[in-house]
């Protein structure tokens, strides 16, 4: 918990729509106030889009940095050769102390990567996680890892669930959240040799395993938690968007001529969107980085930046990166 | 290729809807001509339910069983208790020669069990492999392994491949079928240890090879036969079944009021179907298997029952069997 305003680098450089949209989200989230924001970016750019914008009186600053980290970039690579590329100078701010947390609509591979040699990884965590609500339908059940980590030990998925459960009490006011391991039947036998160990030590290290779910399962909101190696969590997420997408696409044709354009054209977006969660809501804070790093989606506009940013905003008034190694520790988690 | 009718020895006491539905099913298949079937069961329900139907002059017989193994028994264990049960019965025929193929809608654990433990396993094939096309809105992609076969060998996975070519081949008339491998990037380099690994098997064993596809694209019909570990391909088709259900049950929402009830149960249910091309279009023959053996879905009835029996059919006289021998001899798959 700090005193005062919250102090967010924002990445102006990253995403689809900068430096414009991420200006205008920046200015609509220091306008409804509690954060300081630092733009991090190319000074003309920035400057430029501030001076079109009325953002006079209010807490944000420009902050100088050189070049981008694109998105497909080779992120370990491109952190040398950029060294002030915006995401490094903003994740750079959060190491300095000079700020609380850094927010950005690019590169999630290069804003892992970042905080993974600035901020570094908490006591377990090998490298940073993502974690979040991903299936629309059931939209506090957080699935964690969605595709970072791949042939995870029984311990990384521990933690995992360990830290799920932090997100889903922060983010998701569910009290005590409910865990539980995706496999491919709902008893303990069942399941390939890495899920049959998990769901031995998942049982005997938390009080709030409920078992294995399978993934028909998902949608119910039966867990408030689903642990699943990154492999199989990154599956869960694309298949949903596309048959998000593709369900969608069935109903409008379905439904053309039957309905107004309007109303089909509503019910095609919803189930697009109710299937693309991280395109309509934004990403998420790293999970397992010791230090508060936002990632929002590349293609979100002024709004999704204020949302990421009131995200940011929120792990930190929360001790989101306190609670997080408090809960590995408690759990003994070794990853 | 069989000189006239294909014998076919359907498991009569298997499924929800048993015997009724599955001796209609059977009168039905009759009927239509081409295969002669033996209903394996208990003599007097077998023989009650025949005579309720008109089967005179069909080529039918009852062959009597004793007991039926449940879905959801043990089927290692049930196997051994119950050595008379219809299931093994049905399967043993065609070890012996006396039928050319076995038809069930029962548990799919027995069926895989019987056929393991008497027609036994083609070279290099550890247990049966499910496969088919299991997302609705790409109804010629055969998705292989379903679920029988975790923590694969990338070798396993090339027997898949070689597999559900054939499946594509013989039952969606697809020339040369395209294959891929299920993985979280389309680049070689992503994934996990296993697909890594398989991609450079795939690479140079199949000539019709293209590469990795993403979830996402699965129901764009990107590739013909998709590969993918047991566990993942379980949860690539339990999840499409969970958010069918889900979406066709929002669609019925939306829509209720707005359009007329039978139009708005007509898309749901269109949606719901789609996305459950197994409980829709019945099961397929069990892949990897030194002989036929069809499965159906527990709730199908009489037409559903009429449709496994034309599967069986058309496995025997394509020569199913064969031409998977032939291509795991040709690829020299090892398993």
């Amino acid at each position: 918990m700090t005193n005062g305003p919250v102090r967010i680098a924002v990445d102006a450089m990253g995403g689809d729509y900068a430096p414009g949209e991420v200006v205008a989200g920046a200015i609509a989230a220091a306008r409804e106030g509690g954060v300081q924001v630092g733009l991090v970016g190319d000074p003309d750019a920035v400057g430029a889009e501030m001076a079109r914008r009325d953002a006079s009186g209010l807490p944000i600053m420009a902050v100088p940095s050189e070049g981008v980290i694109e998105e497909g970039e080779q992120a370990a690579l491109a952190l040398r050769q950029k060294p002030r590329a915006s995401i490094l100078v903003a994740t750079g701010l959060v190491k300095k102390g000079m700020a609380d947390a850094a927010v950005t609509m690019g590169s999630t591979g290069a804003a892992m990567a970042a905080s993974a040699v600035l901020l570094g990884m908490l006591k377990g965590i090998d490298r940073p996680a993502l974690g979040g609500p991903i299936i629309g339908l059931a939209p506090r059940t957080v699935v964690v890892d969605l595709g970072t980590n791949v042939d995870c030990r029984p311990g990384q998925l521990l933690s995992f669930a360990v830290i799920g459960s932090v997100v889903a009490n922060l983010f998701y006011e569910v009290e005590s959240p409910r865990v539980a391991l995706l496999s491919v039947g709902g008893e303990a036998g069942k399941g390939n040799r890495q899920v049959r160990e998990t769901t031995e030590l998942l049982a005997g290290s938390l009080p709030n395993f409920i078992g294995n779910v399978e993934a028909n399962e998902l949608p119910t909101g039966k867990a408030d938690v689903v642990v699943a190696d990154g492999f199989v969590g990154n599956v869960v997420m694309k298949l949903t968007e596309g048959l998000g997408a593709g369900m969608a696409e069935l109903v409008r044709q379905r439904l053309r001529g039957k309905l107004d354009d309007e109303e089909v054209e509503g019910l095609a977006r919803e189930i697009y969107e109710v299937n693309n969660a991280v395109e309509t809501h934004g990403g998420g804070p790293l999970l397992g980085v010791n230090g508060v790093s936002v990632i929002g989606h590349g293609r979100g506009r002024a709004d999704a930046v204020r949302r990421a940013i009131g995200t940011a905003r929120r792990a930190v008034e929360m001790d989101f990166v306190g609670m997080q190694a408090e809960g590995l520790e408690r759990t003994g988690s070794q990853g």
